[in-house]
C-alpha cells in the first residue's frame, strides 16, 4: 500500500506537504504535552486519503483559485477524521492506533475529551478558511452525519437484528459520508460544474462504502501485525458489520449467537472467538469481498463523464489499490 | 432574575421563541432517549442570554436582512454553549445542573461524548445557515478558544502560582469570546457599519468577564439551593478563581494553602471547605464585585457610540441586572 500509495500520489505531492504543514500548524499552541501527543498522532502513518479526495477533485475545475482554499479543506477534512479518531478510541477503549498508544492510553478521559473537541474547532476554522458557504454547509453536515452514526453504532451495539440497511446507513453516516464531502468540496472550490461536483461526490461516496467493507472485512481476515489491532475488534465492540450479516444470513443458528453475544464480557469473549472463526471459514467473506468491489466499481463508473485527464486516472487507481490494502 | 429577564426580552420575545423552535429541532432526528435527555437540558432553565445578545445586537444595522439568519445565529451560540455543558459535566462529574440530572450521570462516557460532539455539529451547521463566511469564521475561532480555555483550566488545575492574567485569559475563552461573538455576528448579519460591530464585540467582552466574575463570586456566596450545587464547586474541581487570587494577594499564607490542596482527594476537602470559609469572610469578596462591576461599566461604555434605541436601553439594563443574579 505506501509503495502505491507514493506513485498514486505524485502529481499532489506538494500540495499534500502544505496540507501536512497545516495539520501541524493546526496542533501548535495547544498545550504542549497534548500538541506532542497530537503531533505524533499525525505523524503515525495515516494514509492521508481525504485529503488526496480533496486535492484530486479539486483539478477538475477550470478556476485555479486560491490555492490556500483547496489545502484549507483538505486539513479540515483531516483534522475532522483525527478528532473522531481521538474521541473513538476513548469510547472504544483502544489503547494502540496504528502501532502508538492512543491519546486515551496515556491521558484521562477530561484531557482526550477535550482534545479530541479541539480537533473538532480546529477542523470548523480551516473549513471556514475556504472562504465558501457551501463548503462550510457540507462540511458542517457530514459532521452531523458522522457523530449521528457513531451513536447508531453505539445503540446498536451488539444487536444481531439490525437489518442490513441499518449497516449500509452506518458506515455511509462513518466513512463514506467525509470520503463524499471531500471530493464534493474539492470539486466545488475549483468551480467545477455541478455535474462535475457530483459525480465527484458520488465517487467519493461509493469509494468510502467500498473502503469500510475493505475496512470490515480486514478485521475478519487481516494479519494483526499489520492491522495493529487484533482480529475480530469490531465484533469484540459489538459492531455487527456485513460479514456477520452475510454469514447468519446462511445460517439457522442466530438465535444461539444472539444468546451468546447478550451475556456478560467474559462469557461472550469465547463467542466472539468462535463467532470470528466461523465467519472466516466461510462463504460470507468472498460475498463481502465482492460487494466491495461492486462498490469500487461504481466509484469508477462515476467518474465517466469527466475528461480523461491525470487525475481523473489516479482516481481510478486509487479505488482498485483500496482494495488490495492489507491494512 | 427570572422576572427582570421577562421584562428585559419582551422586544425580542416572537425570536426568542423561533429560536427555541429551532433549538429543539437541533436534537430531533438523534437516538430518541439521548434526545429526551437532550430535550430536558435544553429545557431546563437556561437564561438564553447569548440568543438574546445575538438577537439585541441585530437590531443595530439597516439591513433587515433575513431574519431566519439570526435566528439560526442565536440557536447555534445556544446549542455551541449547551455542547460545552454536557462535556463540562462529563469531566467535572457533575450530576446536577439546573436542578436536572446531568447527561453524564444518566448515560455512560460513550454516549455522552458522543451528544456533545453531535450538539457541536448542530451548533456549526446553524452557523452555516446564516449563509456568512464572517460568523462562521468568528463562530469557529470562538469555540477553537473556548476548547484552548477547557484545556488550560483542567492543566492549571489547583495550581495556585498561576498568575492573575492567565485568570483573564481563562474566563476570556470560557464565556466571555461566546457573548463577544454572539453580540458580533448579530450586529455584523445586520449590515451594520463596523464602527458598531466593534462597539457590540466589546459590549458582549466585557458583559462576558463581568458575568463570568459573578459567576466565580456566586460559587463563594451564592446560595447553595438558588445555584442548584455546593458552594466551593470550583475550588473543589481545582479551578482557582479571582476571589482566591484576591484573599492570596492579602495573605502570607500562600505556601500553606498550596501545601493543603496538593494533598490527595479525601485530605484536600477540609482545606477546601477552610479555604472557602475563610474567603467568604474575606475583602475579596467586596474587590471581586467592584471588578465585576467594573466590567459592567465597561461594557455600558462600549454602547456609547449606538443610536439611542430600545435595544440598547435593553443592553445597559442587562448589564447591571446580571451583578444582580442569584444563580
Amino acid at each position: 500500500m505506501e509503495q502505491l500509495h507514493c506513485d498514486l500520489f505524485d502529481i499532489i505531492r506538494p500540495d499534500l506537504a502544505l496540507v501536512e504543514q497545516k495539520l501541524h500548524e493546526g496542533v501548535d499552541g495547544i498545550y504542549a504535552p497534548l500538541s506532542d501527543a497530537m503531533v505524533s498522532l499525525l505523524d503515525s502513518g495515516g494514509k492521508r486519503l481525504r485529503p488526496a479526495l480533496a486535492l484530486l477533485a479539486s483539478r477538475f475545475g477550470p478556476r485555479a483559485g486560491d490555492p490556500a482554499y483547496v489545502i484549507a479543506l483538505a486539513a479540515a477534512v483531516e483534522t475532522l477524521h483525527t478528532a473522531t479518531l481521538v474521541h473513538d478510541d476513548l469510547i472504544d477503549g483502544a489503547r494502540v492506533r496504528r502501532g502508538h498508544q492512543t491519546l486515551s492510553a496515556t491521558w484521562s478521559i477530561a484531557p482526550t475529551v477535550l482534545a479530541g473537541d479541539y480537533l473538532f474547532a480546529r477542523a470548523a476554522s480551516f473549513a471556514a478558511e475556504t472562504q465558501s458557504v457551501r463548503v462550510v454547509t457540507a462540511f458542517s453536515r457530514a459532521l452531523m452525519t458522522i457523530c449521528d452514526g457513531e451513536l447508531r453504532q453505539l445503540f446498536g451495539a451488539f444487536d444481531l437484528d439490525q437489518d442490513l440497511d441499518t449497516y449500509y446507513l452506518r458506515i455511509f453516516s462513518k466513512t463514506a459520508s467525509l470520503f463524499a464531502v471531500s471530493a464534493e468540496a474539492g470539486a466545488a472550490l475549483s468551480g467545477a460544474d455541478e455535474a462535475a461536483v457530483a459525480a465527484l461526490q458520488e465517487y467519493g461516496r461509493s469509494l468510502g462504502m467500498s473502503f469500510q467493507i475493505e475496512d470490515d472485512l480486514l478485521d475478519f481476515v487481516g494479519d494483526e501485525r499489520e492491522l495493529g489491532k487484533p482480529v475480530g475488534s469490531d465484533l469484540r465492540q459489538g459492531i455487527i458489520t456485513l460479514p456477520i450479516y452475510y454469514f447468519l444470513r446462511d445460517h439457522s443458528e442466530r438465535a444461539q449467537w444472539r444468546a451468546g453475544l447478550s451475556q456478560t464480557n467474559a462469557d461472550r469473549n469465547a463467542v466472539v472467538d468462535a463467532l470470528v472463526a466461523e465467519v472466516r471459514g466461510s462463504p460470507a467473506i468472498a460475498a463481502c469481498r465482492a460487494e466491495a468491489q461492486a462498490f469500487a466499481r461504481r466509484a469508477e463508473a462515476a467518474l465517466a463523464p469527466l475528461p480523461d485527464i491525470e487525475e481523473k486516472r489516479r482516481l481510478l487507481t486509487l479505488a482498485e489499490t483500496l482494495l488490495q490494502r492489507r491494512q
